[in-house]
């Protein structure tokens, strides 16, 4: 039944649907399956609500393999029998790979798990899984924590202080600091904690409780000891691609101060365009084509989409390691450097053996990033998804102005590294630790806020946020005032 | 007459909305507001329109009061007989209870007044009305200037300095200033100061003049004696609830700093979601049903809608007291505390006296708020409308995660304290005036900003902005520089 | 083919665009421009889509000319014959005017330029080019650049400094710093740089570079001699009058800290409504129609756009000068004051004799700023469109608290420009650079933020931003740190 007293477009987004229905037949669900949806559509009707509106619940995999190349959306070669002629519904995944996960528990006489992941995906989905798992991303909590530097600026974050008999003493991060913080995007570790009895209509049953749970983190540490998660960005239970291709999605984690994508994307002509004609953009359709289905480039569309013309040329491929058009990495260090060369970066060293991608002179580790020519080809990759709506002329000077002023935003942290360094040799700051002091904290505001803001501004076309907002304004009242502290 | 040129969208609204009045007679416009509508679209063509796409305008009070009761927009049991009958134009609420209201005024032959009260609103919604003047919302005017402590640091916000023979000298904060800053949230006092005569093509007419105006603050003082006003949320003329449940729309007061409640929501997975997929969201229906109407929650989703199930069973009530789901106060205060047992909070007393729910030591108040069973029955309140769409177990962990870190924020809270203190103490800052000293506007910015800041964040699942942005970087670099001024 | 798995919008769209096509013919394109689509379709996908997506495509200037005349969208009396009969195509542009331009340059038989110019708008366009060209806009490049007061400003907040030898020293501001900041907004100076050489499928050909390029800054100065740029509001290439009025794109430099339009328009009750209403604004119409076409508005509603009611009477005439409804000047300049009587600045002079409208106690300039008889008559043309929604009284009221806001702003910079002077008379700090010293840089801060910030949150209501996020705390905090630094 379509109400016509609600939003036309629900209307619509129905009429639409069904046409597409009535186009192929809907494959059947699992009757395992249909057992969840019963009895979940009354305790979480959303849950089964945005399933219905997702591709999961109207297409087989089977289908999903007799698309066209272009158009595929799974990268199996193939999928067990019992998977390939229904949806994807609730067992197809929370019932993947029983055996490999620790949080395997038995409901109503499944074998089920709470935790989709990556692992379970990757029966569908291999290569994407494959790519990631090279990734930074599902590095994210490994290169955060195992490092000993940025351990450091966690824990003098996130640490608790108190104040008795005149005193303020330091103390420890705790785990529920970290996990509502750093590790909410790097990833929690998700352990089986124990296990609670819950009263129902059918009796009492028993459901296993988490250590480090809820998260999403891109580089959680899965009970079944895989890395990384697929919901922070296709959203369950829809997971539709169109979430995964919006900029707030991305924007959950990479935000201001320390990774600006997302406020210097709403500020430049992009995102302007984007939120101008939102609505006009098809932001569903595999591949994806600049100029048929979309105007406004979002985050996915320069750093993972598959492009392709409208004569069926791919001008981007898919990757699902968001660094592959990134030449370099211009956030989370004091310098801009080549992006490392593996996705795990925790064995890194710089000439001071810290191990860090870059020294404090700014000076890149000399092995473990990528090569110049590793870098040209990058650049070139991403040359060709911004050609797509701009001429040659226009791009080569954007790249241009990004290496002058990722160069600039260097030439900036130095000066504040050496004040730093100067306020540590005359005894005005104490090196012992990095980031407890007011000299050192405005060194870690200047690098990770201010310099890393003026390089997104360059990078994503937003210039003003660069000059006030974030960037040279307090870079240089940050070295202002660094200068009175050591009294230079 | 539709437009084929202009907005799609439009024209389908345009349909929609003819073809819901083909289904229902619309009543007639009462004679009198005829009368108004026939001037008022040329002098001001936005409010009639704006009246003319609302509900107010195709519905009766009569055929409201027909609707089956989860669908019931009104909570009148009956009405007066000349309002029932006729749809909801201008003299039916610009001519409510004129004898109320000291500015009523005539109007080519007419008694009315301008502004519209919760008083008059509640001839038709009389159970919102009331429960809307019982909560915080209708005594925030009186709980920020009847109270010393907040009334002190509006007045260290507001006033004018003044610098001359080589000194500052603090003066008076104006009513304007507050007007145009807290008071435009909390509510002027609005009266009546004079009449104007102003020129028309009907000749001279008398209008009156307000001080306190305009303001649509939710604590108003109205002309009538009543308090609050319901314009902030149900936006003139249209009235929509669709605007009323729109996250924007509750971040025009719930901001950061001090109340962080948009930024925290537009980076959460909610907010993410609901950007992403708003064109398919149905927000006006009554009842709002999880899933079938919406799968992205907004602020009045969680905090205050009537929510049902497809069975239609009520997964949570309507309330007009914005409290009704929560257990824990997070903003306002240097400490988190249970609610307060009512909205107008003036008569609450700490240990030290003071009109505070809290200590300065972190004690919450012995009397004034609410017991532990009530917000264990609050929390349940609120675990409810979560498990619409998430499991039991991502519930529980959530409200222990927000338990912890709302903890974490109130301890960081007692080590600023303790340094204001001791620099109370020592000489460093003087305690007469508690908010205008370096050293105390540290401390206010550590708890009014930074600590609310990180209880939102994981209050409402925006983990990111609890780290850098707000929350737990500035805290302890606030330490670091009131331990330095305080030489400790 | 209207794909039924997109987005039904699209389709929607596609139906009412067909349905505008056959309602009046499209006029051919030429052959040239054919000729230029043919290729760029394949190398620029999204540029050639855009196009076909705008009013330009499917429109002859003869056909544009022949609307009545509050709908036409073109100011000429008439256009060369060759323009008249075609769409407004590739050629049609970037063929315009090519003796003029420097940038002219032979591609595959055609005499063409990359940067089309307001001058080459003007074509069709012509008052708008000469509304714009005595604008703030056009002259915003050499307003910045050229008083030595604002450059000064500019090279202290982009110069490089170095730290060497236990000394920091300020260097220099680079080109590339001021186009990647300042002038992104403000306008480069584009200049042919050299050539290049490209292979393409056709063999190699030659193309300019440029310096100063890409930059869509309001004041560019353009090789063809002219100033300014259509595009950074009217994008290309589908020119969409939509997107103009959209408030994200007025947003790209109407921004935070300096001039926070946007984040105060997004919290004020018009952004509200806007953003909770926004498919069901009618965008692009011409004239625009408060209440039929709009409830919401928008940056262009307020300040440029052509406004008529139901009954075509205008209640707002177009202007391409924004300022044209301003009658006081907020941000930019310590203290506000009368707006500048012409769009170039440099002439102006203060009582001490600096290229500045105020001098450094409020006083305004003597001559160059408009009278108080032209201040009412723009606060009266601003008055009618708040009219279209609001009551005389509601109009009254608001400019009255904007009034006192606005002298608030002042008054407490004024203590703050006192404190500063005494610092420098004192020796505490050297008026030399006015902007490098921690004293000084709260003083900025205090003026060019801060009660910038203030006075947005009273002028275009959203009064929130003007108390803790900008605005008072902040005035109050700084004032209460300058004291401390110069001992008053």
């Amino acid at each position: 039944m379509h109400r016509i007293h609600g939003s036309a477009i629900w209307v619509i987004w129905g009429l639409t649907t069904a046409l597409a229905a009535q186009a192929q037949d809907t494959p059947p669900i699992s009757g395992d399956s249909e057992t969840c949806v019963a009895c979940h559509e009354l305790v979480n009707p959303g849950i089964v609500a945005d399933w219905r509106h997702s591709r999961h619940s109207r297409r087989s995999v089977a289908q999903a393999l007799a698309e066209p190349e272009l158009a595929r959306r799974v990268s199996a070669e193939k999928v067990p029998d019992e998977l390939a002629n229904v949806v994807v519904a609730c067992l197809e995944c929370h019932g993947q790979n029983p055996e490999a996960h620790a949080d395997t528990f038995e409901h109503f006489g499944y074998e089920i798990h709470t935790i989709v992941t990556p692992q379970d995906c990757a029966t569908c989905h291999p290569k994407e899984e494959s790519q990631y798992g090279q990734s930074k991303k599902a590095a994210a909590r490994a290169n955060l924590l195992e490092n000993p530097v940025y351990r450091g600026l966690v824990d003098a974050t996130t640490r608790l202080q108190t104040f008795a008999d005149g005193t303020l003493t330091p103390g420890e991060s705790t785990d529920s600091a970290k996990a509502e913080t750093c590790l909410a995007c790097h990833g929690t570790k998700v352990e089986v904690s124990g296990s609670r009895t819950v009263e129902t209509e059918l009796g009492e049953i028993e459901l296993p409780t988490f250590s480090g749970w809820p998260n999403q983190g891109v580089g959680r540490e899965n009970p079944d000891g895989s890395l990384g998660s697929c919901s922070p960005c296709h959203t369950r239970h829809s997971f539709d691609i169109a979430v995964a291709r919006s900029p707030e999605t991305c924007s959950e984690c990479h935000l201001e101060p320390d990774v600006p994508a997302w406020e210097v994307y709403r500020e430049s002509k992009h995102g302007n365009l984007f939120m101008a004609h939102r609505d006009k953009q098809t932001m569903d359709t595999v591949p994806w084509r600049p100029g048929a289905d979309f105007t406004a480039p979002t985050c996915a569309t320069c750093h993972n989409s598959l492009l392709v013309n409208s004569e069926g040329t791919v001008l981007a491929e898919r990757s699902h390691d968001f660094g592959a058009r990134l030449w370099v990495r211009i956030f989370g260090l004091p310098y801009s450097h080549p992006q490392p060369a593996t996705g795990l970066t925790t064995g890194l060293r710089n000439k001071a053996g810290l191990p860090l991608p870059v020294d404090l002179d700014g000076t890149p580790a000399a092995t473990g990033l990528i090569t110049a020519e590793e870098q040209t080809a990058r650049q070139a990759a991403m040359g060709k998804v911004c050609s797509s709506c701009h001429t040659g002329s226009w791009v080569a000077g954007h790249f241009a102005n990004l290496d002058k002023t990722v160069g600039n935003a260097d030439a900036m942290v130095k000066a504040a590294t050496g004040l730093m360094q100067h306020g540590w040799e005359t005894g005005q700051a104490n090196p012992a630790d990095m980031f407890d002091e007011p000299l050192e904290q405005l060194w870690v505001d200047s690098w990770l806020f201010q310099a890393t803001s003026l390089r997104y501004s360059a990078a994503m076309c937003g210039p003003d946020y660069g000059a006030f907002k974030q960037g040279w304004w307090k870079l240089q009242t940050n070295l202002a005032k660094m200068k009175e502290m050591v009294g230079k």
